[in-house]
Parts: structure tokens; sequence; C-alpha cells
């Protein structure tokens, strides 16, 4: 009988099969549209956890279900909770696309679709992990709960009150995280630190109907000037939010930590590129590095007001609408950044205009004691893996569900992921490397006999 | 034989059966789809000045053509030209209007389809009055050109270099601007100062692509933060433009003008209410009607950028883009403005952020003096058909057409014009009152009457 290691290398090319098969499936959690492909995706995990010999269900919420698979044989080995998503990021705008964003292919190593790396290839290497370890070896070296959402990418709505009502069924002493990446290539990494989102929509109007400007220009407020300007507002001088009260709650790095962030051999120029030539700029007093894992943020997401088509057409706009998000750092609370953005808002917003806030997603940071068995074994199981040490990291994006494992379920939580900076997540032309599908199935094979005693593979 | 004002009640059936004809035709001259109908129009004009018996053709231009007629039998009478447009504005947003766009209808007395006011009806009343005299007199009582062109609501391109190649041709002692509304119901004006304009788009780019919010934010420049920043400081806090030297051509406006115009019997609340309830405010220092007539504007027309559909998408953007645009009073150049906006843009540009600024539209403002034959004719004309004197009356919107005809023929030039205030022009349910389609026919028989030296019909 072959070891899970060499039946993974086996195995290769229908893993491969496998994978773009299931990254065809368009399961789009914003799109109603998209509903039945969003369920077609999570029956399609049941069928290949069934198959693999673990005992897997759907878990019904009010909009996508959740895929919840257990094996449970090894009574005095701990347990391991593994977190993923099956749906996707809307694949929009399609016209800067190199290739059909849900038809995946292998281009100079990369795996590109819509999904590729958040985080199909990363929920499909788990459930392949555990398939190679029962195929190989009957059993696993420790009880393993795998919670695959489709509601991530709507900001989990349904996720917390699910774990809250089967947190007896979910015990758990670990919890993995399977939605990220490496530090670089050649560097895995180990995140213990994200940062939560506040996302609003600001709705500035003037009247009921759209103006011409000439007979209105200069005599009524402009909503869209006036939207403008308390965005303005919302920053100072040199990049630091100047939202009154915004950074009261940040709970403070110590300076160990941020001289370790400040050594690490971040690649400016590769993180340019990465960003299609954007250039590295922000809050003064930070690097790179440290304005992505330590510092808050206040981003426009979109913008739309009066005519936006060909030419010029002279319209005064009746209304000017902002979609507008934070990111956030440990000890600041969604809720409350709202509240002082709200007053903010009240406060700075022009004669003539009423501008509403409302708030539309928020997810708790989250930043995790390290010193811990969790954190060992999967130091362990990459280093065997990648031929390095991971590097300690923190994330710039948000995984609501991190802080939510750590309460509910009184659990050590990791974060760990094979995609590579510069996968486009959320952007066309998503890529995961090929070649980190096999190399993750192997590290969480190692992570789970670190963790249950066993001898290494 | 019937006088032309009886004729004109007598006509009144018939005359709204051609105007709802020609208010359908959707000549929409800033939409190539639309080119057939824009032409279509123009050959409706013609059909019905030679059937009133005036000599009329098309005037090619390299987008849609201008209708020119001309009635030259008056030897030694003066000679009026009277300008008007047959092209209307795209009609969006369609959801807002109360009845199809260009399915017009009579509702409470007001004529209501997209250019019922600006400036189908307008220019239909010129033609009638010309087929009232005619069909009632078998002649005029002076020379008349009329100058119908099909390109106003693209900003007129190609009628100054047809004014200027057909000076000769065109050559009138005065001219009758037929494109603008009285100054309150039962209150006639004569229009002798309009704005100018000079209409941007600004576009902020980053990098090639959309970027993940939690992957880049805080770590690249948001071009959405920043072109609002942007935005934002083109006005001080008592909304004055903050432009520096926007300001330093504009001609002063004496203190009896001021007077004149701070006395007049502006309704704020009836302006409110036409402006679907938006509150008049703006520049500190002046009241609504100094505001609309004598201050230079900065308005954004439309901004759009990231994701504006439904729900939370967290994009960091690659691009966005406002529409800009300044209305100009006596004194400023719109290419002057267009220097100081880029100087000032490029001043004001955030690091990590391209933005490039396009002037795509200009147009000289106009203020002419009112001292002379026609502005007395158009007095007289007015108070006749109204029963009160007109207000001496500037505007807020844009003519560019009417400093042009002032230099290239050497001209007297009024605006004269029959809508009402809240016409919603440019915007949805756009209207004309119907009582004025007769009204104005009267006005215009008496105001060639008057010119020509004639006893009043």
């Amino acid at each position: 009988m072959p070891d899970p290691l060499s039946y993974i290398d086996r195995e290769s090319e229908r893993f491969r099969e496998e994978l773009f098969e299931f990254l065809r499936i368009p399961s789009i959690s914003a799109r109603s549209e998209h509903d039945a492909d969003t369920r077609r995706a999570a029956e399609w995990l049941l069928t290949h956890l069934r198959n693999a010999g673990v005992d897997a269900a759907l878990a019904e919420t009010p909009r996508h279900p959740a895929v919840i698979a257990r094996w449970t044989d090894a009574p005095h080995a701990p347990t391991v909770l593994v977190y993923g998503h099956y749906d996707v990021q809307p694949a929009e705008p399609l016209d800067e696309w190199s290739s059909a964003p849900f038809e995946p292919e292998v281009r100079d190593g990369r795996i590109r679709a819509r999904g590729a790396a958040d985080d199909k290839s990363q929920v499909f290497l788990q459930v392949k992990a555990l398939e190679a370890l029962l195929a190989t070896r009957g059993t696993l070296p420790l009880n393993v709960t795998l919670v695959l959402e489709g509601e991530e990418e709507i900001g989990s709505p349904d996720l917390v009150p699910l774990i809250q009502a089967r947190r007896h069924e979910l015990a758990a002493d670990h919890v993995v995280i399977s939605d990220s990446m490496m530090f670089g290539p050649g560097q895995p990494s180990l995140i213990f630190a994200m940062r939560g989102l506040a996302y609003f929509e600001l709705d500035a109007e003037i009247g009921s109907h759209d103006l011409h400007s000439g007979q209105y220009g200069g005599a009524v407020a402009n909503p869209a000037n006036a939207l403008a300007a308390v965005i303005a507002s919302m920053h100072d001088a040199v990049g630091h939010v100047a939202v009154p009260g915004f950074y009261d709650d940040v709970a403070p790095v110590d300076d160990t930590l941020r001289a370790r962030f400040r050594a690490l051999p971040f690649d400016d120029a590769a993180y340019q590129r990465s960003a299609g030539g954007a250039e590295p700029v922000g809050e003064a007093g930070y690097t790179t590095v440290e304005r992505l894992w330590t510092r808050p943020t206040l981003d426009v997401n979109g913008l739309v007001s009066g005519y936006t088509g060909e030419g010029a057409k002279t319209v005064l706009p009746a209304r000017a609408r902002a979609k507008l998000s934070c990111r956030l750092v440990a000890g600041q609370d969604p809720a409350r950044v709202g509240e002082r953005l709200r007053a903010h808002v009240e406060r700075v917003t022009p004669p003539g205009v009423r501008i509403t806030v409302r708030q539309i997603q928020a997810a708790r940071p989250w930043r995790s004691n390290t010193d811990n068995a969790l954190y060992r074994a999967a130091g362990a199981a990459l280093e065997q893996t990648f031929g390095v040490p991971p590097v300690l990291a923190a994330h710039g994006g948000t995984l609501p569900i991190a802080p939510e494992f750590e309460d509910v379920l009184n659990a050590n939580v990791v974060v760990m992921g094979f995609a590579l900076p510069g996968a486009n997540m959320h952007a066309p032309d998503e890529w995961f490397p090929e070649a980190h599908v096999g190399l993750g199935m192997k590290a969480m094979v190692r992570l789970y006999e670190q963790l249950g005693g066993q001898a290494p593979s």
C-alpha cells in the first residue's frame, strides 16, 4: 500500500481534472441568478467527500448551504476543524479577463479561473488530503471536521449562527482556515492576524430628479460635489484617516513584532507588478507590510452619479452614491467605526444635501496568540513540505470567521494557505499555482500526522 | 382676409397636431443610433417652411444638418435672423418619466415630451409665425432668415464654421435667439446675458486592473478617494470655486444692475419645487438670481468608479472618472479656465495616482448692450402680447451661438423665449405651456411688424 504522499503524486492528473470541474461551476454567492450554481458547487463537494470516505451533509441556511464533513474515529486524538469556502466573487469586468473566468486553463504553471485562488483550489486540496490519507492508511491520525461555506464573499451572514447552533458537534481543539496565500514563492506562511471590515453605502440627494446645470448650477447644492467633499474629509494630507475617533481603539503593535515585520524581505517591485503597476504609497510613517498588516484603511469601492455615458451631458445630478469600506485592525469594532463614520458624515455634510450612511457589512478583526501546539505542528508541516520554516505573518484581508471560531469553539486558530501574492483575487485573471495543489495536500497530511502524534509520512 | 393673430387662433388645433408630430421624432444629436431621426426632424422643418412659402434648404455639416430658411422680398426693411435648434437631449433616466418622452401629451395645460421646451415648440412657433403672416398678408414686413440647427445639445460644433462661411448670405441687423424661458408665468423676459460652458472629463488611474481591497487597501492609492479629494479641493467652505485664477477674468456687474437683479420678485419656493425639492443654496454673498445670472460654477455632472451594483464588493478600483463642467460668466474664456483647472489638478493630485483632464466642450459666455431697436421692438411686442413689459434678464444656461452671432454678423442679439421656469429641460418630464405656442407666434408677428416699421396687428 502506498503512502499518502506518493498517492498525491500519482493521482495528480485526475485531481487536476476534478479541480477544473469544480472551478467551472459559477458559484457566485452575491448574484441570485447563480443560486442554483452555488448549490451545485456544494453538492459537488458532498459527492467527493463521501467518495473519500468522510461523512458529509449540507447545512441549510436562508441563503447558501454550508458543507459539513466529519471523521471522528480517533477518540483519543485531538480534533481539527478546517474551514474554507466554495463561493466566489462576481467575475466583472469580464472584458479584462485573458480567458473565460469559468473555463479554467493552465498557463505558465498557473491555473487561471475565478475562484482558483479564492478559495476553490484550497477547499479542493483539503478534501483530497483526506482522500489521500483514507485511501492509503484507511484511517486518519486525528478527528477532522470540514466546514465549507457558500457565503464568504457576501460576508458570511449565516455562518456564525450556524457555528453557534452546532458548537457541540463542531467542538475542536484546533482550527485551520484554508483561505489565504503564502508570503511569497517558496515562502510559506502562518497567518495569525487579519483585518476586519466595515462596509458602507453613502447616498447623497438634493431632490427628486436630475436638473439642468445651466438653470440650477450654482443655485442648488451638487450631491456629487458634496459627496466628494465628504469623502475627501475622511483623510488628511499624509494618508491618516481623519474620521474623529477612528484610531481610538487600535491595539498597539509591540516593537519586537513591528521590527520583525519591517525586516521581512517584502518585494515592493513584485507587489507593484501584481497590482497592475499601482505604486506602493500610503499612510506616512509605515512600510507597505505594516500598512497592510497593522493599519486600518478607508477605501472607496464604488462611485456613481449623474451621466456616465459617452460625451457631455450638462446634468446636475439629483443623487450620488459611494460604496466605501474600512479594513480594521485588532481592537477596532465595525459597529463603533460605523457610528463614528456616521457622526463624521453628519458633521461635514454641506447645506442643501442629505447624506445617509448605511452599513451593509461588518466583520471583526482578528489577532491570535501563536504559542501553542497548532502553530508548532503547522510550522513543522510547512517546513517539511517547502524546505523552509514559514513566515509568521499577518494579512490585510478579512476572514470574518477567524475570531468567531476562536471565541465560540475556544480553539486555536491559524490561517494557512497556498495561493501566491498577485493572485488577482476579486479581480480579472485570478490564478493559483498548479504545483501548490499537491504541495498543499502534502502539507495538510503532515499537519494531521504531527497533531495526531504520529511520525511524519 | 383674416389678420395673422386671428389665423393663429383659428389654426391652433392643427398646429398642436403638427407640433406633436415634430415632438415624436427622437432627434437626439448625441446618439449616433438616432442620426436618421435627427435628419428626419430637419426634413420635417424643411417641408413645413416650404409649405408656408419660405425658401428653405439643408446646410450639411459633418454631423447633423442645419435648416436655413430665407424670405428676402423687403429690400428697404431690416433683416432679422432667428435661431433655434431641432435636436434634443437624451431622455435618460427613462424610468423617471411619467409619460413616454417621445409620445407627447397635454396634461394640466402642459405639453409633455423630450424637446417640448428645449427647443422644439419654440422652433415650431417661429416657423408657424411666418406661415401666419404669409397666409394672411401674402408678405412679411421685413426680411427674415431662420437658422435651425441640429447640434445644440452637443455643443454646436459645426455652427460657427457654418455662420462664418455663410456670413454674407446670413447678414442681419438683428438676431433673435428662440431657445429660452420667461422669468415666470405672465412675466415675459428679454435675456441679454448667458453663461458659457467648459466641460471636462477627469480620469484617475493607479494601474491596469481592479484590486482586492484587503490585499492592497492602504498600500496603494485609491483613485476614487483621490478624485474625490481633487474635486473637493475645487471649492472652499463657503461655495467659492477654489481653483486659483478662476475668477480673475470675471467682468464686474455694476451696482445698478445688481440692485435690479436683487429686486426681482424671484420666487425661491417655486424654484425649489421646480428643482424637485432641492434647496436653494450656493456661493456666500449672492442671491439665487445672482448666483444663476452673474456667477460662474463648477459642477460634477457624472461620477463612476469600481463596483456600483447591488451589495458589497471589496474592490479597490483601478480607475475613477468624473465629468465636470463650469458655467462661465462675461469676461471668462473656456480655454483659459481649462488651463487653470488642469494646472490645479496637477498641483493637488496625490502621490500614486495619475489624473488626466480632457476638455470635451467649450462655449463662451455672452453679455449684450440693450440700448437698441431690437430690444425696444421686442419689449413692445412682448408687452402687447402678455400685457406687461418684459423683465430684462440674464440666464444661467449656455447658448454658444449668442456671442458668435454678435461677433460674426455684427448684429444686435436678444434671447427671447416662451418656456416657463421648472420646464425640466435636460430632465425627465420636460414640458412647455400649451397656450404659449400661440402667444409665442403672436409675439413674433408683432416683433416683425415693429421692426419692419408697420402698425401692429
